[in-house]
């Protein structure tokens, strides 16, 4: 049962990149989201292959009609860094993937995402960023009317005792700072889906288990994902079970009393030595009026997977790719 | 006479902004320029009130067939800030400006820029830059390509040893550092016309009644603009003749014998506490062959405001406004 | 019951400051703390008046035979920060505090540090700093050789998820934050004792009521200053009962099973705008062999007030001023 | 002929060092130059070897009486760096140095500064600095006391215009930019010789000529000095002669007219990413009246190096070393 607003249409801006695949099947898979279309940014690996792995997981999902556009292939101002310690160097390393089904649509991330924000009814369109905030900056520099058309930017990125790519700084804000310091300072709704929260998106035997459970080609896609991602996740930060981020975000949107958020004012540092790219949280006082920036704080986790294990059986063979 | 590559194909980038002005009506009377296209942005003053001065001066000057777009309202990522205490309320105080004649194009400026790079053959098109550099670098950051098809990118903005906004950082480059940032590390040749070169640029009593001696309405108006600037640069700066900037840049497009420059590396300071926006050049040895920035030292007065004068001589009456 | 290296010989460091006085209070009246010398330093308020205040302490507590310095009156660096929202004009608000019974030592604090340190057995002196580590700093870089000589350093200031000064950095180190980066990159074992453990010392009225019923002057000093420190804890930072930090760091001297401590690499950020004096501490993996600093977690709060009481206890009337 | 102030009391603090040994020959031989105390701090060299260095220096110039004091190791904050490339391994490579012929004082420079300028009349005392700023900024930071009491500072280091260790920053103050920043915001004159000045002070063939022609053990001493700086200078930043930086803050005490100064507005650049250590000059608007800082820009070459001639006629065979 969806309520008056459901589903929510999202723009899913991305870089698959294990755990934006299984965002990305969670958001076709589940009824209450209603995938407007997908962009891509460099991050996870260079902006080339991670598009091309978006386009791949398309079509293992069995997504048609929806336009995908590739955007920005390094940061507003920094040089470029990814992350091939854990998504390997295809960005998506684990199992084979098929060739795309669909071509690329014709126009760049920034236009696709700033044409689709303002040809629908203000305050519908959620942004929905599991990647360095690059090609939302530049949408909103390029076409600041977005701003107040958007209904809400959910994003997985940050922390607030939280880093993974340095002490304190998460890799999709600290590998691009001026663009999250663009997307927080903005006058929408930010939640931040941060480390604090998906590490406890653990992708447990017992979760991998009952995704094997489903049984369907897509299923044991994310199965393979997931024994890639967890094997690094193990070698490069000790993890015994990887954390899922990036569906998290999804999940938020789908029902927020699946994922806790606490409103709370965060900024992007960038200048530190030690902290460039840090989310700075203020938890000394409660959040004045005018904050519009809230912090993902505790998971349902069993109604987390279940909600990625519900998309997998309605998404079922998905695309049939022949093995 | 013109040689086989003249006249120069130029995008003007402008704030008009009383040197701004003039830079665009030296490009439209000298015969060695093409004028394809003029984008604004943020700076003198709001992008609304320097938009809209555009198009008057555009007026004043007769330019018509010329695409005008509006561009990025505020820097990449910093606050926006203003130079009203030089130019004015409306960015153009002094003179009395006319109604527009003509509608901006419907594209961003972004959009002009990059549609007129691409559409041009390769190395044909030169980027003039008399503001801040943010359409510039967004883009670059949308449409990477431009960067080996333009020509080159010549700006009146930073110096090497001198500054007006801080102690040794210059305006159109500190109220945008990143947008700067960008746009001197892009692997296109930037020419930089800096307040070392500008400040040779002194509109002295001389040069107004040279000017004046024109007797078109177009040059009445430049002897307003000149008034009003002359007496808020005395004001605010201590300087006796105001120094013209913007034309210096589009000078150098014209001939480059009238403004010397010198190859030699320069990079953006994105976090001094003092020196935030300064335009580091290193004259500590001779410039490496991947050197791509120069920066101009020295004009030849007397050819550079003649140039202003015959400019304003081919305008004649230009639009032709009635007062 | 002592061990061979009991009673621990202390230099205390400090800024009274209400949390100071108690830490001296304890320090003193405490039997397995040996107090060689008292020094002070600017901070909760100027050096003047936190001086004047340890001798009153001092009085109050009947220390005698203890040499007292005063040391900085200002950071390294920065521009002087005081804290008199917190602990009012005098420093000491609340208790009428009795004229000092000695007088300063001649030596500069500095100069007592190292004197000290370097008069003493090789790693016997523990440095104990409650406040701006100023004095620490100018010591180390004065003479380097009490790195080595000193046993280890214990601090209360920091904090690896709290902020107080700003969203994550705390008074003691905001401060100063050069010389907080000088003590933590010194050489020799550093425990800090951050706004995570003294958070968990809270001044509940439970605690007040156990030291009123101790019934002797000191104690009803200490009471008054747990009133008005309360009071401004409650306005300024909306605590219930307020967190009393400089014990906690003499109380893990004392017995180190009552302040938990772990080993993690911990630095200070210098250049941050919004992070400026944060005390980044690296909990990504187990902390490397050559790690020399520890952050302290957990608190045995009954064992820590135990603490506390007893040395008023011990006190007794201690200087005995006639009220 | 010398005026009632005559001669100027100093201390020389500095690194030997091929310029720093002819900055303490000058001191030494001119006779309005009356030498009380001399100083080491890291730098050019290590401590150790700059320290020896001044002492084998002395035994040549002949210098008795005159306390020598070691300083500061390392930077207030940074990590030491050194200058080897330009002085070689010894700090003073070229001459045979003779081993020392007195001991060092058994005070620390800090407290050789402190008393020196405490026991002497109020502003008597010019302090004169050669090398990285520390042992200035700790005496400051120790004894604030000394501020008002000096006479003024004068200072080899910066450049409003010039750089040698980076672009824009000069060696000495960018190996300790913090004391820099200390010494140039405290509240007592300081004079600033940096490169604009010292590159002026270029030790041509004629010039070691003229020292050569002394014919004396000291003066084949810096004819040495200048043959292996000469060709370090050359190799490593293409100067056909040598700047001789040191000797000129000397002159300046000496004889301002020999080297000329504007009152400007200095400030350090301590968190810039390209601009680090830089010496900020604001040239804008004449300097306000509480403005206490100096700039040297124009050196009286032939008046200069006849000083050093001078001076080394005056110290004859110096400490008479047997060869």
């Amino acid at each position: 049962m969806t309520s008056p607003s459901r589903p929510r249409a999202i723009v899913l801006d991305c870089d698959p990149g294990h755990d934006d695949a299984i965002a990305l099947l969670l958001a076709h898979g589940n009824p209450d989201i209603d995938l407007l279309a997908v962009t891509t940014v460099f991050g996870n690996q260079t902006l080339e292959k991670v598009t091309r792995n978006a386009l791949s997981v398309a079509r293992i999902a069995g997504i048609t009609g929806v336009p995908f556009a590739a955007g920005a292939g390094r940061p507003l101002v920094r040089h470029v860094e990814h992350a091939a310690d854990i998504h390997g160097e295809s960005g998506l390393d684990g199992p084979v993937l098929p060739d795309p089904a669909f071509d690329l649509d014709s126009r760049h991330a920034v236009e696709l995402i700033i044409d689709t924000v303002m040809s629908r009814e203000p305050h519908t369109v959620t942004l929905v960023a599991t990647a360095a905030l690059t090609n939302l900056a530049l949408a909103v520099r390029t076409e600041p009317a977005i701003v107040e058309r958007v209904r809400e930017v959910v994003l997985m990125g940050g922390g607030y005792h939280v880093g993974n790519w340095s002490p304190v700084a998460e890799f999709n804000i600290a590998i691009d700072p001026e663009a999250a310091h663009v997307v927080f300072n903005a006058a929408w709704p930010v939640v931040m889906v941060g480390l604090d929260l998906t590490h406890q998106a653990l992708a447990t035997p017992e979760v991998a288990a009952s995704i094997a459970a489903v049984g369907t080609g897509p299923a044991r896609f994310v199965g393979e994902l997931l024994e890639f991602f967890g094997s690094t996740y193990k070698e490069v930060q000790g993890f015994d079970s990887p954390p899922v981020h990036d569906p998290c975000a999804v999940a938020y949107v789908i029902d927020p009393t699946i994922v806790e958020t606490v409103k709370v004012p965060i900024d992007i540092e960038l200048t530190g030595t030690l902290t460039l790219g840090m989310t700075v949280a203020d938890f000394r006082a409660p959040a004045p009026d005018d904050c519009n920036t809230w912090a993902a704080t505790r998971l349902d986790r069993d109604r987390f997977w279940k909600l990625v294990v519900d998309a997998l059986e309605t998404i079922g063979e998905g695309g049939v790719i022949a093995e």
